[in-house]
């Protein structure tokens, strides 16, 4: 078969060059020995797909404001090398770049004549502290290699609508403790506000956008947002940063949705003393409350219906709604922390995740009373604060089914494997941009098996055939919906001819 | 009757009007309407025992190296102001003073002819962090009063053997971390190598010391040792600490004897992990292991029969024992400390008291057992680590008995008491002086009742009245056990006649 057609204005000859394309292609993928940039013709790609993206991920983990650890915050120095780095690959996969008004990366590839809605992939390029290799950068690469193999593949001009790979500025909010600057910038809900919000130094969000010569206003900020009407999708691979995946022995899953959040404080006053000369019978020990509160927290969450009263009793803990629920108390300090003081003041945080709503509100209002009835019979005084709370963010049922077939042939195909099944269906509990784009579009996501499900940690770690499948998935899904949505516009033409 | 005689080496003379002396007193204290500080005549010594010993207490608690806040350390500049007023204090009580080569303040009465082994009063003058105005201060500045009123009342002459109020100068090891340099020095457990020990800045005990113009050698060390022979026994009063005299609503309290203790670290590696993504059945979470720790200590520390193995049985766990038995989790510690990572490692500290030894030996050996086994159940991984064990501190049964008796009868005689019943006996979950003087001597103490327990707060509160208890308690007790001594041998000389 020959190449690919050059960019053409004509539609016609377009339309026949497409037609001999689709007729020679399996349904899935493309298989007709295609030149690519290691030159291999099995459809496997994995000379861009595995060993290009696992280099690249190397490279931008090295790219760090930290020396012998990898940080990288919003416009951070090191933000800036990795911008042209970035850059310089998206131009090498065939994509228009240009950062925006929030130092967003972007690389689009516009079909010639399409007003069609927009693909949008992408994820995020700031870290945490000390971070790994694999958070957001994955998403990020995976984009621009299968979008590098289409271009070698001489199918970028068969995009059928624009696919675009987007490096979001800032999704950790490590530097101004505020989620989804760069997300939400391109969603359009990032109030002007936030330019005024500072870090630790006392810099704005506004002098960091200023000295790295950005417009910082809020009219600047405002074009950085996407209208609705031109994007279709937002799909994003990520890491999944939990141990799921590992322990099904599957390599991708998908999304569903996006776990809702409430955050809160609880905060037990007792009677402060000494270690030595308080009784057992005589104490109002904050400490022990606390720590039966924790152990209630978990059983409440692993086994609610126990617990429940009549009022709270929702019928919504199915098996399924209970898999999606986590409790986590990450943080407990006591006052005045020494071995031989029985503390005054323990407080400790709570945070709360659930694909249901109404599972997550029914868990708060349980463990609320469970607190004040917990704290009564020790007689200290508890105070439970609601720091955060944030409905689920359901990913679009469509895209999703899409991305687990895409997922599936991709497992199925791959040397080695011997995954069998459905692709695993996960709700993520971690906050990605996705949760952002959601407010502008329909979301899909597709997870990455990490091992021991670590993540934000040097210890991060993928397997390269987990990055090669990744990679190849994403492919396969834009194949089956951005060219061969073509392909069926073509196949509907030919039945006409 | 007369004034109390001038002292006189002439024995006769001297047996003679004591006699007189023998004859007029109550069997308890001397009622015999002598002209005090502010002159009183009913045996209650007001003026002294309790409004001047409230405003020195007042007057010490202001001596302080911080501002706003009370902190007095090791040989500190306020330490050395302090000194000066506590050796103004004990000249004015008529005592003979000098500070020793640890800083230590002795004021001492030694009677004419008299060979016979000392009464050592004191406690400590040092503090702790933002400190109360009574802990340590109170001791000293009571037994100071005391011998004030036998000074006016012109009875120190009438000691049958030497009584010397010691302030030592380092109790609460704040500086440089290490308890009883005072006490130890006088007890003469104190090893030469502390000299070489440092403070966070660095500065040695010796380079503290010789600031001090202290000679800073091992030989001056052993200058203030004192020898068993020279001594008969060592009594402090101190502010009990802890919650139990004002619930039993008694003022004073007599201490049978000081806990032994042990302190532990237990230490908890689970899986990090991010909160949202980590499915609760998977978690291996060092956070909910250790409350369910530090509940089990608790319940182990109050029921142990129901915790205890075949092999950990001893028959100890007695209603008394129990009593005295406590265990606390002062500091608590979470990493990394962020709401939304589950800990990968947790530690706390556990600090075990009790006074019956193998009452506190089979607890350690009980919850070690109990960490590894819930670990276990747990799949996190678990360290016990013995940081400290002493074992707990007997006072004398006989000074025990005598300042018993000397409370009692104090507290039926002050105005408007209507507390009943015996003298309740303590036992001390702090360490006290008399920790390391028990190294030298017998020991007793005699407890203050404080406000809600509290104490290292500058919220430590001891009523007016209840300074007034104790001192005009030591006054008792110094004169039945040191007077009165004289007068049992007068009683028998007369009998003679």
């Amino acid at each position: 078969m020959a190449m690919a057609p050059p960019p053409s204005s004509h539609p016609s000859l377009h339309l026949i060059l497409a037609v001999s394309a689709f007729l020679a292609v399996s349904t899935l993928i493309f298989a007709d020995g295609l030149e690519l940039g290691g030159g291999e013709g099995d459809g496997l790609y994995r000379e861009i797909l595995r060993d290009e993206t696992v280099l690249r991920l190397k490279e931008l983990g090295k790219i760090s404001d930290g020396e012998g650890y990898l940080e990288r915050t919003f416009l951070s120095p090191a933000s800036i090398r990795a911008t042209n780095v970035i850059v310089s690959w998206m131009k090498d996969a065939g994509l228009t770049t240009w950062v925006d008004q929030m130092g967003n990366i972007h690389g689009r590839f516009e079909p010639a004549n399409c007003t069609r809605e927009a693909l949008l992939l992408g994820s995020h390029m700031d870290t945490v502290i000390d971070a790994g290799m694999y958070d957001g950068s994955l998403g990020i690469i995976c984009a621009i290699s299968a979008l590098k193999v289409l271009k070698n593949a001489g199918k970028l001009q068969r995009l059928t609508r624009p696919v675009e790979v987007i490096a979001f500025s800032d999704e950790e909010g490590v530097r101004f403790q505020t989620t989804f600057l760069g997300s939400a910038a391109v969603a359009g809900t990032l109030p002007e506000s936030i330019l005024q919000v500072s870090d630790k130094s006392g810099t704005t969000v506004q002098d960091v956008l200023k000295l790295n010569s950005f417009e910082a206003t809020a009219a600047a900020l405002g074009q950085a947002r996407y209208s609705p009407e031109s994007v279709g999708s937002y799909v994003e691979v990520h890491m999944e940063q939990g141990p799921v995946l590992e322990a099904l022995q599957y390599p991708l899953g998908v999304v569903k949705g996006i776990a809702g959040q409430t955050r809160l404080k609880v905060i037990v006053d007792g009677s402060q003393g000494h270690a030595g000369t308080v009784p057992m019978k005589l104490r109002r020990d904050p400490m022990v409350a606390a720590a039966e509160l924790v152990v209630t927290l978990e059983s409440l969450c692993k086994d609610p219906n126990k617990f429940l009263t009549y009022d709270e009793e929702c019928g919504c803990f199915t098996e399924e709604s209970l898999a999606g629920l986590v409790c986590t108390v990450g943080e407990l300090l006591t006052w005045p922390s020494a071995s031989n003081v029985i503390p005054g003041q323990v407080n400790f945080t709570v945070d709360i995740r659930a694909m249901d709503d109404k599972v997550r509100e029914t868990i708060v209002t349980s463990f609320s009373r469970l607190v004040l009835q917990k704290c009564d019979d020790r007689l200290v005084i508890c105070a439970v604060e609601h720091k955060h709370s944030a409905p689920a963010t359901p990913c679009d049922p469509e895209l999703t089914t899409h991305l687990k077939r895409a997922a599936r042939s991709t497992v199925s195909e791959l040397p080695g494997r011997t995954a069998a099944g459905e692709t695993p269906v996960l709700m993520s509990g971690a906050g990605h941009d996705a949760m952002a784009m959601a407010k502008l579009t329909k979301v899909g996501m597709l997870f990455v098996r990490c091992r021991g499900g670590v993540s934000h940690s040097p210890e991060e770690s993928v397997m390269d055939d987990d990055v090669w499948a990744a990679g190849l998935a994403l492919l396969n899904f834009v194949e089956q919906n951005v060219v061969a949505e073509l392909e069926a516009e073509q196949r509907a033409a030919v039945a006409e001819l």
